[in-house]
């Protein structure tokens, strides 16, 4: 589990990877709390979605992902993909890469769910590759054994999020969010991880079906939170005069990548340009 | 446009390949034709959907797999794929191959639709990459310039194939069968190409929803039909007495495949390996 923020921080940007426009919502995020910040995003989306293949795969990916931030001498990097963040172990992937500050969701996301929780119930949605990882439910467990975890995959949402059926009245939208949280809301949680990054647009239809009583937890959000927590407490945001530089690559076509950054990021200013992995 | 069936024809099996699951569509209906033809089936599952990238991504990943399909010096190759069948011209992408007998899914299905209209009305669905390249339109046009083609692109079909919400009865089947074909039934088509090797699993919901007066075309099904009956002309097919092997290979886990395998492929014995492309 990648999930570590440590290390001397140079003064380059941070770095963020997704394997699509999911982990827009982590920069977005982050713009709003430090828009002094640099940001260097990569989104995969000649191949995404990495939450459907196996563990292999996504490992030959992120290596991939991983190599490009490195070149961009990114001075910490966040894996904004709960399927990254949760199938690799950290000790293995960034070894030897030069990158040494780095985070997942997982922790973050997991921390503010222990702390949210009063019933000492959670819930879990992500990706199937996330659920098969166990990466929640085990992280959970190692800081408060007593809570009881209860997780499902939600293998539709990222389809559907990446054609903008995700608004409150829209029909598919709400079936699957009932399909995939029914399960979960007769266990009585209180608390529900939103564990991919992609899952934060459907946040009012989610909420509208398991009620005022459960607190959502957006994995991108309490992680760019952390972020601005952790360079804030290490001197080592940009001042506050310094014009963040936003630059997202896209590893399919530009024009394509377009239509989706607006949905997921917003009016922000920023730069879109094609690489190669 | 993939689209010729020529050649002489050597001993060797039928290739065929798509970008994941879907072909098998097409493999089923050359099983239920041809018994006797042993079948190279390749899925690119590591980095489907290929239906929703650029061009350019297509083109790439089509030469990794017609590379495949030239080591196992298949007799005749089908590009199973419509996305892959619509993009790519097949001078640029077979030249220096050594494969010289294929066909892609785009001409079979326009001859059969050309045929069944009587309204000269088509209508027709795929991926968002086989609509943008117009090729449907263009084939139809060539030849029966008076057909009027109404065209849809369906992103969502594929990711609900690939999960199992395909049948009758299935809400979220039925609302983008609804979202989708809305469109081309105001407009009174009489016949319909599914376009996309995935969406035979929607028949019957398609054909519920378009009503009975609509001629489904399946293209994977009519490109079946079309192979057995050039192999049968060119005296190609194996004897009866021949037992046909069915090799299936794909570029993620194994394990993930075989889940799809029996929605797709129903009951055929065959043998399950995972490749590099």
């Amino acid at each position: 589990m990648i999930d570590t923020l440590y290390g001397e921080l140079s003064d380059g940007a941070i770095g963020v990877f997704d394997s699509g426009v999911g982990g827009l919502t982590c920069v977005k995020e982050l713009i709003r709390l430090m828009p002094q910040e640099d940001i260097v995003y990569l989104g995969d989306t000649a191949r995404v979605p990495y939450g459907t293949r196996s563990r292999d795969t996504i490992v030959r990916y992120a290596k991939q992902d991983i190599a490009f931030m490195e070149k961009h001498k990114v001075k910490l990097l966040l894996v904004a993909c709960g399927t990254v963040s949760s199938v690799i172990s950290s000790g293995n992937i960034f070894e030897g890469t030069g990158i040494n500050c780095y985070s997942g969701v997982i922790i973050p996301a997991c921390d503010a769910a222990c702390e949210a929780t009063r019933n000492k119930k959670i819930g879990v949605i992500a990706t199937p590759a996330t659920i098969r990882s166990g990466r929640y439910e085990f992280e959970i467990k190692r800081q408060c054994p007593d809570i009881s975890v209860y997780s499902n995959p939600c293998p539709l949402l990222v389809p559907l999020a990446e054609n903008g059926y995700t608004e409150r009245g829209c029909a598919p939208a709400e079936f699957f969010v009932k399909e995939y949280l029914t399960p979960l809301k007769e266990q009585g949680i209180d608390t529900l991880i939103m564990g991919c990054t992609h899952y934060p647009l459907f946040e009012e239809v989610i909420s509208d079906f398991m009620g005022e009583g459960v607190k959502l937890i957006s994995s991108s959000g309490v992680t760019a939170e952390m972020t601005f927590e952790a360079l804030k407490a290490q001197h080592a945001l940009k001042p506050e005069t310094h014009k963040g530089k936003v630059e997202l690559y896209c590893t399919d076509s530009v024009q394509l990548f377009k239509e989706n950054v607006s949905r997921f990021l917003g009016e922000a200013e920023c730069e879109i340009a094609q690489c190669k992995l």
